[in-house]
């Protein structure tokens, strides 16, 4: 199906511009994606619903708008639009079934949230547990630095370590006191990294949980950004 | 020597506000930062100028200027200011000196390069070279990300990698193509880390330069962040 819309008062259109807040995602159970590298995720996950198009774009089976550029820009997220944007259903939320399960407590900062699903995706951690206080993983700079990722991560919002600990998966929390260096930590199949919030780190009712404290060695400075920390914590213990 | 500024239209004032731009920076050879921890690295490094407080800091041997909330917030490039700005000397230029260098061939996206100075420091790559088409150390969001990397590295702005491998340093540069992989990457006493820009990678004098191509092996994603690339590449190569 493909339809023209001309009119910048369109309602469908109004609706898809309230898909920038928290509120309307929730209600509509879907969320939106800009771009074309984004358009092909969405597409291979089977998550696409609809898209807005500056121009047809051929054998696809969702409904097309055909929008001007005046309304593209309205609708779209990024500043310089590349004419695409898709219109996603919201995952499923599946059993946390992936031997590297990462957990993140309290990651409050877009970007940051963006880049860490980004890199779990490289290294091999499928399965991606949030705490309530992260922030939305649906937010439009965490879909942007995430490039993608939340259409090939099973990412859910459950509290399960307690429960994960019980199935035999090792807690490794990401802290300093008391911990071991990273080097040293022991290569184990089942196992769930946890990285902390940007100010306060991990909480200490999950560092009472880890089976071990890691920390990367550093010189002459305080403390590295937690996706950093993450990345290399991901790429060591995946290796 | 402490004085009270009561006046938003102060001239002073006005040309504190004007750092925000990177002429008013170059012509003064000065920018500010905001907040107690970066004035402590300031101070430390000895670059620091002068501060703007909304409080007296005792034995303090740099001019003081006591000002009110509302000048405190026209100055702050803080959406919460902590109730000081320093102002600091640009730093000098050192000739690279450190057996672990970090070139940057045109970083562009603030917040990237500020993350990467600040784990440069953090796995001891002590001398930073930036290419001319690298966004500015100064910008506010640098200084914020880099959490005062600044004030320890020893940053130019100069191409001089063939220089540099005529002093016996090796090049590596990351790219995918004729590459080995990180994890094979010989360890070398001097050698130089090359990054490239977000969307083109190191450019092709660079990689013709260079004495290996070095890749980070990962799945199912088409690439990491430069910032995360990086810290991988530094982590493993400072082991």
């Amino acid at each position: 199906m493909i339809k023209e819309i001309k009119s910048k008062q369109n309602e469908l259109i109004k609706e898809i511009v309230k898909l920038s807040t928290s509120a309307k995602r929730k209600e509509t159970k879907t969320f939106k994606v800009d771009g074309f590298h984004m358009f092909e995720m969405a597409k291979s996950s089977g998550l696409l619903k609809e898209v807005f198009v500056l121009k047809e774009i051929p054998n696809l089976d969702v409904p097309q708008y055909l929008v001007s550029e005046e309304i593209m820009e309205k609708i779209s997220s990024s500043k310089s639009p590349q004419g695409i944007v898709s219109i996603c259903k919201m995952k499923e939320e599946k059993e946390v079934s992936s031997p590297r399960v990462l957990y993140l407590d309290g990651v409050s900062d877009p970007g940051n949230l963006g880049t860490i699903l980004r890199t779990a995706v490289a290294f091999g951690f499928l399965d991606v547990v949030l705490s309530e206080n992260c922030c939305s993983i649906y937010n439009e700079k965490v879909l942007q630095a995430s490039q993608g990722a939340i259409f090939i991560l099973n990412i859910v919002h459950k509290n399960n370590l307690e429960e994960l600990k019980k199935n035999g998966y090792k807690i490794f929390a990401t802290e300093i006191k008391g911990s071991i260096s990273l080097k040293d930590t022991p290569k184990i199949d089942k196992f769930v990294l946890v990285l902390g919030n940007e100010a306060h780190g991990v909480s200490e009712p999950i560092l009472k949980l880890a089976d071990k404290r890691i920390r990367i060695d550093i010189n002459d400075i305080e403390s590295l950004n937690v996706a950093i920390a993450g990345a290399i914590a991901m790429y060591e213990l995946a290796k």
